[in-house]
């Protein structure tokens, strides 16, 4: 059966999403909604859809779901108000910035019984699936230890990272998930250090640009993040995984799979810098997820209490640093 | 402007076409003809496009361009008839199993003034693009030595083989083309030994399965290449060119960027094994040069020329094996 | 000028000094001592060197230098004595498992003017010189962060566990040298997490298999530390350093840079798997920076000040594991 | 038993060879004999070892083996005279530059019943001989192609390009040994192109510089060569086997396995370039082989025959480029 979609934004994220749409055989965008009219015609245009406004979708009966793309600010209302609508949810990580906030807006989730999907993108990149299966496959045995490398190209402006939530909750938020995802248990414990190294500037917003996560579960599986936000080589997206029969790792993404080789050695090209074209494969099996739930009327691949989860690992990464104390989960979620 | 195609054949390459002719915003596919029905229809409905016959698409007003995705032994009539009828004409390699019939062929092309690009995919492949650009962009000097390893993961069924005109017209004439691109100078004499190694059977039908071939142009260039119908590990094809101040080379594709660690060792996954899985990107760049060079009027990126020219060396290096001694590429064209 | 050794402890790390010093054109190994009398003529025949008491050694006037290879408990007692000796004098790590202790016998060391050095072996690696020499050279600009895997193949046995002060101090010291001397900068602060995950009578002892450890400097460079004791692929050895400029990382060794293709995928062979083969030349090296020293009168590469950072470093790492907080590393050095 | 050594040449690889026989404890070096008195002093002193005449090492009783380091020239005569006084010989390759000269050498050891090992170094290089195991383990099926990239970082000074033979006889002989050995059949046929690319000088001394060849055995299996005198990155020696099963292959080797990623890509340092360098190794496990054949009386692992087999397939190679035809090895071995 064919979900059809309205999506809830067009700004570069909205158009991601839209081209996945498009591109999956079991999905149709009917409309799209935005507050700058160019944006949504732009996209309408692109995709051949329609304009509406977000009451419009909410009352569309042609519309089985949406996709929101909106500003954080925004996620948790219209979360609530379209699973009251009886429409399947899409939202973009986060469900909000407040761990209070979010546990609300799952309640109402709950209540209504609506299908909702918190994105994680990297869980469906090929290759970090393909490193999952290994380990479900057991050719690693028993998890041990995750290792995961994250850096950002460069930071993003000062607007954005002071509405972001520091960095924990705007950056190592997808590899608290990837951490959860791959260690198979639910870390409970935190410990952290942070800096400002890259920019002064992230400093006097009261951010950091360097950080340093140790994640433990309750039987000793551990799990490190490693984040920067600047990384001159490109875009660097690496985890690596130890079990007690071995080990299995992802490598970077590249443009070309070229060397070339000189009196001054052998070269490579940096990697893809940037999220969409790094992920643009994970992006569409995302989406194919959330449609077959959808179609299925089954649990999505990600959900919000993934989101929440991701997020109070994020706060206690937060009040380790500030603390310098090692601090347990189940002092954030209460 | 958009570019409104006719797709002649409905086969696995055709399917591949019209899904890069769907993806390209400047293209649409309007009809498509195939001598069996059900085939045609499976595609029609795939790809949103009518039913024509081949005399239906050769009058319509509709039509500027068609994609000749039939047999080999109906290609050369198929172009002239669509040089003839004003159509732009993109034709699958090779024009035709024997040199005089393109010859005779490209001269109606010539007479018309028609458009006719003839698909060598390899070319439009991303990384062996970057190898391209970084010869041209000076990185490795002067061209000296082109080393082209081609290998299938497993032979063609004997009835494809009967028709297929032979290895060296059929799988090398791909690195014939890719020698000559990259040695920027054209061959001039060819030397070559071929093995029957992988099964009996094609020995039977009098053809070969590993052939190793050596070019060598007017200046001393040479260019390598290795062939076989069988690597169990996968599609396996790579290229290098070594220059007067480095070398250039790329690497095969796989499924997953991903490596496991045991105590038997670190292993990768096997290559992506289907031509069509590792060259899609190729394909769409393919058709969109070929729909640039229709609205721009230009010449296409690859032509017949280099059509006659590849088949010219694989007719050569057929000699070489059957004579036992180095044939001039002057010899065949006359 | 040829320095003349005596070489205190026959057992498998001191035939790797043995070794180290019969291959150096400018060092000659006069006697060997060891309790075990079969051990030490074991030696002596396979070297061609005399079989000497300590205390022989200590009187010898032939002898200039020597190399501590005895149980950790005698090292700070022998320092002491063969200082006061006037002879020149490499230990192996570390100098005893006290800070106190230490700290007492580099008093007695700088008291003498002895020349003393604390072997750290890998910061003799050819690979690795080549890491710290990319950063010196400015490559990567300033530096960041250090990233160090070290896992050993399998645990040691539980003898040696209960005498070896535990993985902080055993093991991961190393690592604490390494990222000292990577950062370029002294760490300030330590957190840690640690586990037992390979085999529960590690944990019976006291001890962990399974750690990782975040060092931050006072400027906010940061190093992370990743140990298993057990991996199943072989003595994984890598660090990685990313700065301003970019990053620069090595490599593990395997026995064979081969690699097998087949169905089943690419596979290489597994690490070097024992530390004296994988570690090699970095042994010569280090006894030939030492001789350098001993001849010039000069500063040795590592001194028993870096023993004693990293021995630190290893406490405040257990402090932090235990109390479940950052711990600085003055609260260690007092 | 200990084996006695004479070594005849005191030039650059006679080094290498008294290295190797003092390193192994199973030999030593008792004389060194050269035509340049400051050269035998030299390595006498180096290695502690007599100075004596060719003639005094030929009546030696204190001598069981020789090894033949002086010029090409020389080698026959040599051999000859060291095989009828009862000597165990190692000589460099060639052992002439005339097949017929050759073969009538070869006559006199076997009519003498001497040992006599002609040096393949590469055959005993770590990483070549693990490819060989695993195509003797069977792990890639029948052998059915061998690719053999070999270049040297600079072509030879034209003094030495003139006494060479050249580049089949001198430098490709050694890729005829290695795909001898790993083809596991003799080869039957031979293809070749040669051209000068890198230096005119070349050409007029006659010679060629940059050459390509294919070997065909009787069964069809295949070997390729690619040869360079220059490779601004380094001494580029690779080999690939194609078999039923799969493939092997050995890759290169670098002065130190780090990589420098930075905004231009990542940078692996230029291969190690300099043959003695890359095959210090192999150097010694040549030297050992040949004493453990001496001890026990044995086939020596790399036999005058050997020597005869490949300089046949470089005059065969040399006739095919000169007549424009594939060449029989029997047509060389009359």
């Amino acid at each position: 059966m064919t979900v059809k979609f309205g999506l809830l934004g067009a700004g570069r994220i909205g158009k991601v999403h839209a081209r996945a749409i498009r591109s999956d055989a079991n999905a149709e965008l009917v409309a799209v909604a935005d507050a700058i009219p160019a944006a949504a015609e732009s996209l309408a245009r692109d995709y051949g859809c329609d304009i509406r406004t977000i009451d419009q979708i909410e009352q569309s009966s042609d519309i089985d779901a949406v996709v929101i793309c909106t500003p954080t600010d925004t996620h948790a209302d219209l979360i609530e108000r379209f699973a009251r609508a009886g429409k399947a949810v899409f939202c973009e990580k986060p469900v909000d910035l407040s761990v209070q906030r979010v546990q609300d807006c799952l309640k109402v989730v709950k209540d209504t019984g609506a299908t909702l999907m918190v994105g994680f993108n990297r869980r469906f990149d090929p290759d970090f699936m393909a490193v999952k299966a290994a380990i479900d496959e057991g050719h690693i045995g028993d998890v041990e230890m995750v290792t995961i490398s994250s850096r950002d190209p460069g930071a993003p402006p000062a607007d954005y990272i002071k509405r972001s939530g520091g960095i924990f909750r705007d950056m190592t938020i997808h590899d608290f998930d990837m951490a959860r995802w791959l260690l198979g248990e639910e870390p409970e414990t935190v410990v952290a250090q942070a800096s400002v190294l890259t920019d002064p500037e992230i400093g006097t917003l009261g951010d950091f640009d360097s950080v340093n996560v140790i994640l433990r579960t309750a039987s000793g599986r551990q799990a490190v993040i490693t984040n920067s936000r600047r990384a001159t080589y490109g875009y660097d997206q690496r985890i690596e995984v130890l079990g007690s029969k071995g080990a299995v790792s992802a490598e970077n993404m590249r443009e070309a799979n070229i060397e070339v080789a000189t009196e001054q050695g052998f070269t490579r090209p940096p990697l893809l810098n940037f999220f969409m074209t790094r992920y643009i494969a994970a992006y569409a099996n995302e989406i194919a997820g959330f449609i077959r739930a959808v179609n299925s009327k089954g649990v999505t691949p990600t959900t919000g209490e993934d989101g929440l989860q991701a997020l109070a690992l994020a706060d206690a990464a937060l009040k380790s640093v500030q603390e310098g104390r090692a601090v347990k989960v189940s002092e954030i979620l209460g």
